[in-house]
């Protein structure tokens, strides 16, 4: 059985073996770039942790988590160009550094890859792991749409916004769990509820961001804090704020999103403190405990000794900055 | 046994039966959009009618059929946001109609569905059939980057030209091919020939797609004659051309290619008359003609009766506007 660690440098090397040394270099230099800049490496992790809860032999299921993560650093391509984004990991962008359609063609380059890599999935559950795969990947461009659309929208409800971040980004942490159960061997029961432990994992961990771009410690969360308040980006906490402002509150937070208020220090500090007055921080808090429990619970139901599932609630305490 | 025509009713009627009347409504009205425009279908045509040589159940080729031809529409609708083209079958191109971003995340999605018809391929030959599908994509990726750069470039090779066009556009022709012929149970040497057959038969194809631009008739080609004339594209003509003027001929041609020319009728009437002085009609029809008796070759030698070959070498015909 393989630490979190252990399994986190199988992942690192997998990434670094994969050659994009190929003509012509101006498709696949954009993506030798693009995995060069990082991250988490979380959903191929995941993946790998899935199949180590039922055996110690990984290799079928290397292929499949990097696919996963060529997928991931896709759709973070190609949401950049559509977000005209020009930072990612503190690095410029691919439309900017090099230009629009060479982030498109690059980016259409890397699904094909990711393909490329699940195909790789033992024959007797191919089928299976690409039909959740395509199924993931529909559901991430239809919560890429929905982001896109919320922005032009006036008003959206809480529960709509809980189904686009289930969409982009919970989904395919699921999907990277379930996918590595399966060729591990896991029953479909246990698959099922590895599914469920990731898609509240990522619920949970999409509405921490949203308190941590407001509530955070700039040194430990890794952006600016106030980002989202400065674009108005409407979070599970502005959702709620604009439907519990009333009165004079209403129309003061009203103002602030029309841009009345000066320096973006001044909006950053009077937002947050209408989000504490009304309580919206505490109910994004509650949301995300609620979706981390249902998590744990999803795995606490997985038929593996709680020994073998130590590190994938190793994992999931890291990821939400928890001991317990 | 099918015939051409109930080949293309087939592979229409399969077309108009997938759905996507489906949420987010802006992400699927342009895919619907985009497979309303129409086009010849060959490309799953060709599937269905490998598969046919072997046997008369065509069942098992029709997902992957589609799978093909709305991945060759997904290569359109990205290809038409980077040339930045305003009509597509004569009708406004997804980036226009809606926008980029639109045509981007559509685009995607569909290359995703294309994946979820691929994976319908019976399962004993699903690894294989997606393989060649995820090369041939990638493939085809390349071409259109190749395509982009040789704008950009001084000097293009005729050699490099047919490798271009070969990716770009042959490659999914033999791709069509070999998919239904292992669908229908082809061994791996006639698999290998129908491939050829394609690939041979689309390079030829597009040798007179660049011939019939200068040299065709308006009202049966379908397009303004000359248009690659006017943006100056190094097509088979032009490249040879280049090569092969000197002296006074290759001043005025790179004076024409300058715009120092007047309107755009000289231009066409005056770099048709030095393609003419120079030959370059000629080597481009012994080209197409050798690629075209190269793909009729390779489909003699499919160990199948003429009977049931008698299909495919009519579509290679009508293809080539050819009676032998």
């Amino acid at each position: 059985m393989k630490s979190v660690e252990e399994i986190s440098d199988l992942v690192s090397r997998a990434i670094e073996s994969l050659n994009w040394d190929r003509e012509p270099a101006g498709l696949y230099a954009p993506i030798a770039y693009t995995l060069s800049l990082g991250g988490k490496r979380i959903r191929p992790a995941l993946t790998l942790m899935a199949c180590n809860l039922y055996t110690d032999e990984l290799e079928n299921a290397l292929k499949p988590a990097l696919g996963i993560e060529i997928f991931h650093n896709f759709t973070l391509l190609h949401d950049d160009i559509m977000d005209r984004a020009a930072l990612r990991r503190g690095k410029p962008t691919v439309h900017l550094k090099w230009n629009d359609n060479t982030a498109i063609l690059s980016g259409d380059v890397m699904q094909i890859a990711a393909y490329q890599l699940m195909t790789a999935a033992p024959a007797p559950v191919l089928k299976p792991v690409l039909e959740l795969f395509s199924r993931t990947a529909v559901e991430i461009c239809e919560g890429q749409q929905y982001d896109m659309e919320f922005e032009n929208r006036e008003v959206v409800s809480a529960g709509e916004y809980i189904e686009m971040i289930r969409l982009k980004t919970a989904v395919l942490l699921g999907c990277a769990l379930k996918t590595g159960a399966v060729i591990g061997g896991a029953d479909d029961e246990d698959a099922q509820n590895l599914y469920a432990f990731g898609e509240n994992i990522g619920l949970a961990f999409q509405l921490m961001d949203d308190i941590l771009d407001v509530y955070g410690d700039e040194k430990t969360f890794g952006k600016k804090i106030g980002g989202d308040i400065l674009c108005n980006k409407k979070t599970y906490l502005l959702i709620h704020a604009l439907q519990k402002a009333e009165g004079a509150i209403a129309e003061q937070l009203d103002a602030l999103l029309k841009g009345e208020a000066g320096t973006p220090e001044v909006k950053i500090e009077k937002v947050t403190a209408i989000y504490t007055t009304l309580g919206v921080k505490q109910i994004a808090e509650d949301a995300m405990n609620a979706y981390y429990h249902t998590a744990l619970e999803a795995l606490a139901k997985v038929k593996v000794s709680d020994h073998r599932k130590s590190v994938l609630l190793q994992l999931a305490k890291n990821l939400m900055n928890r001991k317990e």
